[in-house]
């Protein structure tokens, strides 16, 4: 749990998709504070060719895997690059490659099928992203939150002419495109077993992050599986919530960051943050994000906004060097750390 | 050229499917005398795993190419092994391991979508063999006989109520699998631009084995591509042919081994070898196979008989370990190997 001495912080990353891809990176870039990065996954996708491989072979969607896996594995090419890459980044080119054309394989990607494959030959996820990571020369461990594959279900209104009326919302791509308001998420099975070791590696870790990400669909989950929620709130570990730079068209169309801070409370209201970090051209009103932050901070929790978006016109995305320049200073106790202040400020 | 010295020898094996996993099996237990190993694999299949993805992706089938990587790498259990096998050969069980279900990727086996997706990423179907070579720990190299997928046509009697009415079968399925009688075969394009690297294996082995395989659809092929058929007659290495245990239903049912020679002469008249072996059990009158053997031998050419089929009541296969044991007085040249004898003998 000690930050100090000789070793690294050990740091767990929660989420799935481009949001953990992002988290990730930016843990490598601070190889120098960092030295043990697992990334824990969300299975609950249903669409795409995760969807396609999870119909039709029962196996976890390995698409979240795969990302993260790569994310750990691809070359780091910023000049703040510490952890450093594979000077060969034949496989991860390789394991993120989409079969084209317009047959059975269209969209899949290879590395999907090699880790369903591996998953099959091991009947182990755990030992099958193990071998993968090991295959693309990933710095850090990838492990899924949960070792079944799980069904997300929505309480979502808006959806009728009576604006109140409830719907029951089913599947990852349902909800996270619903036209409606999201209220609440649940899981199928209710109760899924966790995965033993990231259970383990939550309460062993330093620094745990959560978000950015799809919040009902990517980030959210984590929470609600059992022993896997206790871990994030019982956990010694700093907890960093990295809010998204937008709402996300669909399932946080509208959103603002406090009602993001929100959502996390009414799903884990055990849950204590020591952080949360925002992207300080997505919050309209810092003091309306630090009243709302109040009721989830510990005594000394900090709301950290920094310049965290990329400059790209296509799509909101974070920006790895900037993100990791932001969570240097939010990754290490104020008590402790020789370069981070107390309280709000800003970074 | 050479076989004696400080090295061993250089060995191709051409071929496809069971029969060359046999041959390179083999020839790995004769470590030894044999140090370096290279696969020269038909790229005509158009059925099952292969078939599917040649068609959707335009690749070349890659079972073939697959399975001889996987003879190069898989552990060698025989109390021969010389050349030893991975201590851990979970990437070849990944790679031979076939999706099961009832959906679109049932019955693919994992390895020729990681074979097909290194060859689109790679644009080089031999560049994408070293590394999946790499990939499993092969001892050896596997190189296709043509980097463009070819398709095997047929002259075949005997499908209509004239029995000598001659009709066109296209296709390796179609033409292994024929109940007509396959009178002479050709590839499709004609002239198709053999994988340079496997003619300059050819041209710089000390030994070449033709066989066992599928006679008209993996074994002949090789000498039908222009340059690599070339090399096969005119490189100053030991010719070898191995013959089939048995005619294979379809293509080859009802032809004696005689026949099998006779059909190798008749479709690359310039070929000599030095040395045939065959299966003691599957030759009914050894003289009339030596005699059939004269017109295709060179001057001091053998024919040798030895038991090399494995106690398999399912199906007929060779015994690598009898095979190799067969092939050891033959690899070597009569004059120089100091186990070898002169003329025709029984091993």
């Amino acid at each position: 749990m000690s930050e100090g001495g000789g070793r690294g912080l050990r740091a767990v990353a929660l989420g799935g998709g481009h949001g953990l891809h992002a988290t990730l990176t930016a843990l490598r870039l601070l190889g120098d504070l960092v030295d043990d990065i697992t990334a824990v996954v969300t299975v609950a996708d249903d669409g795409g060719s995760s969807g396609r491989l999870r119909r039709e072979l029962g196996s976890l969607p390995p698409g979240d895997l795969r990302m993260a896996l790569c994310a750990l594995a691809a070359p780091l090419t910023g000049v703040d690059a510490v952890a450093g890459g594979s000077p060969d980044d034949l496989w991860v080119r390789v394991v993120q490659h989409r079969f084209g054309g317009t047959g059975a394989l269209a969209g899949h990607a290879v590395g999907n099928l090699v880790l369903a494959g591996l998953m099959d030959v091991l009947g182990d996820a755990v030992a099958a992203l193990a071998e993968m990571g090991r295959l693309l020369g990933a710095h850090g461990r990838v492990l899924p939150m949960s070792c079944d594959p799980l069904t997300i279900e929505a309480q979502v209104t808006g959806l009728d002419d009576d604006q109140g009326a409830v719907r029951l919302i089913r599947g990852q791509v349902a909800v996270a495109s619903t036209p409606g308001r999201v209220r609440r998420v649940w899981l199928r099975p209710e109760r899924p077993t966790p995965c033993p070791e990231a259970v383990a590696a939550v309460r062993d870790a330093d620094v745990v992050l959560l978000g950015p990400g799809s919040w009902f669909t990517s980030v959210l989950p984590h929470l609600l599986v059992p022993g896997l929620g206790e871990a994030l709130t019982s956990t010694t570990a700093r907890r960093v919530v990295v809010l998204n730079l937008a709402p996300q068209p669909g399932e946080t169309a509208g959103f603002s960051p406090e009602q993001h801070l929100d959502v996390l409370s009414q799903h884990a209201p055990a849950l204590r943050v020591d952080a949360v970090l925002a992207d300080e051209t997505a919050v309209p009103v810092p003091d309306r994000l630090r009243r709302a932050a109040r009721t989830m901070l510990v005594a000394d929790g900090t709301v950290h906004l920094a310049p965290v978006a990329a400059d790209d016109p296509t799509a909101p995305r974070h920006d790895p060097a900037a993100l990791a320049a932001a969570l240097r200073p939010v990754l290490v106790r104020p008590d402790r750390g020789a370069a981070a202040g107390a309280g709000e400020r800003r970074t």
